[in-house]
């Protein structure tokens, strides 16, 4: 321990010495916030919402469809389940002194966002497009409202241990009404394909993210010590990456049926896609790691650009792209998403002020736009012979509906992108300079990355390990 | 490590000391028990069980529905069966010094409980009610043995740390008969409707716990130093917690099958209860956490309390309480819970003598009786209006077998809640005085929360991360 | 610390005084060798692969078949999925300074090795058995490649810590080779049931591994206190025995479909074997930690000899041994595998200079043994009374097509299991005298067991839990 320095031990007694006079008065703000919008929810839920046709107490329909419904959906919405809260909440523990903010803000932010994302995305999709009376709520609707957390969670990557959970309340609260309108832009006009949301979950989450991030842009921020993992948080978040890397095939074919050819379709091109992606991340991972003559693996590498193959796949994953052609997006995605974090990432942190914690840029933002591309390659070579005309009409309706040619079908897919980027961006930086108001408490720098001051953490007694105890009395015997 | 009292070495000396002269008696007599109840347990399925006609060998049945069997069940008993092993297991890590006997000794009482709990339920539902000659095993079989360890576990929860393996084996054995004499009573006579055992699982289970704690008490057992949490105790505990949350949809909608709409319903009311009391306590918890100026969110009801939407809406869940219903009942339930940590466990502990580990009165007990509650008010309004004729003759039978009006009906629902107090409180004094005896050693003060005496625990050189021990040779080398 | 050798000290000093020489070269060549065989494994899958008929584009098929076979075998699969990349990952990490060559290295091997298992595999299965123009890839085929990567896995088990991610890339292009001919003989020639993989999976992982560990023997490996786990590495360590625990069932019934009644059975007898190896596992295993008068549980054998129930009842797990065979089989394989951990690890460390990292011979090798036993005694008394003229074509095709007698088919069955033994050591000797060549740089004495100089290890400040720094600091004061 000799060689720390004395200002590591000054935070500590700097914190016993001057209290931020702010910290009450902010709780006591988010408690009331929360309580407030958890109760405008029941509200909503109460005078827009009911059960869906196959959960209508009366049985108006058949039980065989209620029935199909259930083993269509549930399996596969369960392991979008399990990507959202253990997924992108254990990615987010590597933060050696922010495990409990990154698991727990994470469910926290999850639960309320697909709740309110329940009520956007369905007064657009349902009562405004489809001119229903109340929204009507399904294993279907789950899995959209669980899309829009994981665009909220993609977000909350960027500004990771920078946020308070104030802000952060605020940032999903509005993230969720960007996300739906850019979704019913697609949906509406654009009517271009993204079955596994590269562009409208991926891209969109990551550059709103990396928009908010500057509008936020805090000297201090860079460079904590804190900043870092340690040996065991780096393993809580390998649960998070291979959770999120296992289930990936299931985020991409969820709401591809009830067309089975390509739901299957969507299936083997994300899994073919993210080994190539953790293969090719393994291999070159080691080149951007020199030194003393030894090339190291890096563990962030390892827990992010092994996923890019299912980010990038995303768009294309239930069109016929060949599995050599899965295999190949991987690749791309996962060298990619590796070289971004070596040298995109600290760049972007040094010339742009856009300090990016978990590096979305590389795993979402990237990649996002690679599947954008690869998506509007495949569609450009779409045709009737290909698919079938069944086929066709599920995965481009406009090439039958409104007689769009492949060409230009890949046009939209490419105005799709720009078009989500766009939102995004404005999003982004609209709330950004909502949240940065002082109202909402932004962290003062030494409570960034650190749990201490937001969480009851056990005292120093509490850390050691079976055992730990003994030696260290023993050490201080001999001493 | 100046500020440890002196008191804090002195157990370890003393161990050395003075090393307790039951222990290797206790543990042989451990073996020798565990041994013969498999050996019995052996007898018993080789004499009284059997292949359900589903995985009967001659396909006495067709094909389609065995398969139909599996498809239906057999992907909510896995999230079932994580819950049990994953959920229940990786919850009680919490504690710094206990994780190997919280999850490993859940490990072992699952196991063998779900073996005992398929012999005892068996003979009662299928060899008493419905007269047959074996118990025939199917999935479901397998679903409503991993119930009756739910059971156990949620007691297990109360005297975490408190009792010896042996006394847990015993507990396991003794509170099973009990909970399935109290399942008989409700599916025999009272009647009533609980798919997701607010009433015959979460309640019964606490309250069994909570007496046999009382019955229990030691008055060392409160106060203890190694009663709490460590940093990555709290992250790994956060698995168990995420995993119960999760998968808690199929745990209430899992045996609701074949009426697929009930089920459906189950799975969206059980969201979304889940999801509000997941708002709710992160909402209030730091109301309670309030030092110096600084409201902090406690990792305790983040843990336990997020769960206790799934608790109380089990009764209630495959009901049409509606979508705002099940958000009202979560809001409620998380609302209890996190009030309940924060007074009503030391109450209890100071003026009642009952110590309760993990908190189950909280997460279990208060939110299945509010459950029970909650389930006789939609009883109290159910009609065929409601829920067509098919609906109502799979929720309340005996509405329509024995003609109870819906009130009569909320009747049982609240006879049925206080049959379920009553067996489960007189079961666990009943078992507290059996197991509270010598024979079974029950551990001294300083063995409580602390795996060192029952299991292989690293040696100090163990502990370190890597990098740590160099870093401490370091240190030694400067002194 | 005082009790710690002054050698222990040395190591890390004598790294810094002289680094390897042949670090860079080495990693460089790993780069190089994976990235090229990623590369050979996109032009193969260009060539020789495609979409089978489920996900073809045209839909040449009807669409209920193809939603089908998603619905049949995705739910296991998933599974299947998790057991290889969380069970086998996770098993692992309890090696205190090896956790993310655990955890990392499983994640790499596996990608690589369902995508080389998918080509070699196919071309025996679909090339040339089927005579097909096209590898045609499936659920099915994802399911089958994952089985290569589990032999795969359990091999490298045996050689954990001890060999570069070099040699370990060549060990699993090699071994998938010898796998696919095992297999293809199994299928062709033999014709014997092994639903589960007793004998083509674990024997065959285990004893491959063991050749290669006892080809590749190094009397430095032996006795390195790096050899061992920590308190928290253990319970990282338990997240892969549960997963693998909890979804063995879907391993060993996930190709037992379409004839659904087996695989019913299937699951069922697996859970109960399951249930019994880890309640043996408990009971028996403080016999052989008796110190000092305690009888403690050993970590070790809870998280290894519970699965040897899975192993064990893996070749007879769809046929008719009834629940109390199933519990007799997990009863003897849970036993089995305790004393080999107990007594047979270290003789052959001691007496065969075969070193056994994981103890792979425990879990898979004698409880695959006992399978294929079980599975032989299972075959001889199978009749068409018992399984019906469909079940008996199902299970063993060749006493219907080929005419043979029950007991002619039992030994076959061990045939089976004599070829599987002689090709894994065949193989793994062959495997072990290429890997063993310098030029795959085989980690010196120091580097065994030990990430630090193959990844990027968090620096010292870094391995601190909060105010663990606090704590040190304080003492260090004192001094």
């Amino acid at each position: 321990m000799s060689t720390r320095p004395p200002t590591e031990v000054s935070p500590l007694v700097h914190k016993a010495r001057s209290p931020l006079p702010t910290q009450q008065k902010m709780t006591f703000k988010f408690t009331l916030v929360a309580l407030a919008f958890q109760l405008v929810l029941l509200i909503l839920f109460g005078t827009i919402t009911n059960y869906g046709k196959f959960s209508s107490p009366p049985g108006k329909n058949d039980t065989l469809k209620a029935e199909n419904d259930i083993r269509l959906y549930y399996p596969m919405f369960q392991d979008v389940h399990v990507m959202i809260y253990i997924g992108f909440g254990f990615l987010m523990t590597f933060l050696k002194k922010y495990g409990y903010g990154a698991v727990g803000y994470n469910f926290f932010i999850a639960s309320l966002v697909t709740q309110w994302g329940t009520i956007v995305s369905g007064c657009f999709n349902q009562l405004y497009s489809e001119g229903k009376k109340h929204i009507e709520l399904s294993i279907q609707t789950l899995v959209t409202a669980e899309f829009a957390a994981a665009t909220v969670l993609i977000t909350y990557g960027a500004v990771l241990g920078k946020v308070s959970r104030l802000q952060l309340l605020v940032i999903g609260i509005l993230e969720v009404v960007f996300y739906a309108i850019n979704e019913l832009v697609a949906i509406e006009f654009l009517k271009f394909s993204d079955a596994g949301g590269s562009i409208l979950i991926h891209t969109f989450g990551a550059y709103f993210g990396l928009a908010l991030s500057r509008v936020l842009h805090n000297k201090d921020a860079h460079g904590s010590p804190k900043e870092g993992s340690n040996y065991h948080s780096d393993l809580f978040a390998m649960i998070g990456t291979v959770f999120l890397w296992m289930y990936w095939p299931s985020f991409n074919a969820a709401l591809v049926a009830p067309d089975y050819v390509a739901q299957h379709r969507s299936v083997i091109n994300t899994y073919f896609s993210l080994s190539a992606a953790c293969v090719t991340t393994f291999a070159i991972s080691p080149i951007f790691q020199r030194r003393a003559g030894k090339w190291r693996l890096s563990m962030v590498h390892v827990q992010n650009a092994t996923l890019a193959g299912g980010v990038a796949i995303g768009t294309a994953s239930n069109m016929s792209v060949s599995p050599w052609g899965a295999l190949l997006i991987g690749c791309c995605a996962g060298g990619l998403s590796t070289v971004g974090y070596a040298y995109l990432t600290p760049f972007l942190t040094k010339y742009t002020k856009t300090h990016d914690t978990c590096g979305v840029n590389n795993l979402h933002g990237m990649p996002g736009i690679l599947g954008a591309i690869a998506g509007a390659i495949a569609a450009a070579h779409a045709n009737v012979d290909k698919y079938g005309s069944e086929g066709l009409k599920s995965l481009f309706p406009a090439m039958v509906g409104d007689g769009r040619t492949a060409k230009v079908q890949a046009g939209y897919q490419l105005a799709g992108l720009a078009v989500a980027l766009g939102i995004a961006i404005i999003g982004g930086i609209i709330t950004g300079f909502v949240v940065r108001w002082q109202i909402f408490d932004p962290p003062a720098r030494e409570q960034m990355y650190d749990d201490e001051d937001f969480w009851e953490v056990p005292t120093e007694d509490d850390v050691e390990a079976p055992n730990a105890g003994s030696s260290l009395i023993v050490g201080d015997d001999k001493v």
